[in-house]
């Protein structure tokens, strides 16, 4: 397909289309005449990969670059390709950590049977979790661990459908497309969700006031 | 006691708490002399709701003066009160509603014996939940709805844990202080949560390469 194809197929403008191009974020199309060039459905994939990572991602030029390097290196599995992606869209914010914290996310992790010599800095997800309980200790709550437990029991329920809806997908970029869009869009479905079980949860345990 | 003990005690500073009194969100001491008034545990702990709903919730003045005329209710039940305060900290953000993303969110209401009769946008909640489908059909995704009841299912279980955590407090701005400090701070952790399960998950379903 030619580039106003691509465009069409794909919903990214012809000049955004050309900006990738020239930042090596897109693989150039075979060049059909001096000033024509053939594109094809890997390079609609890797565009939606792209896509998803600038604009749902809010990823910077520069760490797509190194996300599609991830992506592309042949000698790496499906699991550690995505958990490279994951560390990339996953920004822990810039709490100051408390040092409690960090002991109740690493023994969560060794409960878990996860790497408990690691630093929790190391990793963006751990670092991101430790932040979150931080906070909550500065706001005084300082029991907040208690729900990691059940957290992650809720989670892992919720981590099947997801890696069941990225599996159905065919190419390994649409793979990882998904995986973005189900991570970062995901959140937010989940935040409202959440919200919705507790007050159907609420509703049973505390009482709507019907019977009070 | 008096308001340095109050400051020391909710760890706010003292402008703060005259801020927050001449803005009427905490009621006024028991004058003691004409200089000097009086806080008991009631101070306190309206202090650390208001706190929460400021620091954590990001909420301004008017918003959690609105919120503290609901708690403030007495003829309203914990679970209405719950309710009126989570709407007040869901803000759905100001994406364009798709119209199937809108039909999506009413059907699995109905699905779960919400009411079905009622616009999505009339609670916070669930226009949140309409909003993120329909950034997900922006890109591309149309079948995100099937996580839903999963996505519930999931959140149920959480949902349980957090009101077991909010139900230990004993006076109720203590419940409404940790139901808004459990449910965004709770945001945060679940967004950590999730990703260290898509990671076991995914060495579970997908496998880590150690037998590729």
């Amino acid at each position: 397909m030619r580039v106003g194809e691509l465009s069409k197929r794909s919903g990214v403008p012809v000049a955004t289309i050309k900006y990738y191009l020239r930042e090596g974020l897109l693989p150039a199309g075979v060049l059909t005449s001096p000033n024509q060039a053939h594109y094809d459905d890997e390079h609609l994939r890797r565009l939606r990969l792209v896509r998803a990572l600038v604009d749902v991602g809010g990823l910077s030029i520069a760490a797509v670059r190194e996300v599609l390097a991830a992506v592309d290196t042949r000698d790496d599995s499906m699991h550690n390709k995505l958990g490279a992606v994951q560390e990339a869209i996953s920004q822990p914010g810039s709490v100051e950590l408390d040092p409690v914290a960090v002991e109740d996310v690493r023994a969560f992790l060794a409960r878990h049977g996860e790497d408990e010599c690691a630093d929790v800095t190391d990793s963006n997800v751990t670092h991101m979790l430790a932040s979150a309980l931080s906070a909550a200790r500065t706001v005084g709550h300082d029991h907040f661990q208690e729900l990691l437990d059940p957290y992650l029991e809720g989670a892992r329920l919720i981590a099947r459908a997801d890696l069941d809806y990225i599996a159905r997908r065919g190419s390994p970029d649409d793979v990882i497309e998904a995986m973005v869009v189900g991570t970062l869009i995901g959140d937010a479905v989940l935040k409202a969700v959440r919200r919705l079980a507790h007050v159907q949860v609420s509703r049973t345990v505390i009482g709507d006031g019907s019977d009070d």
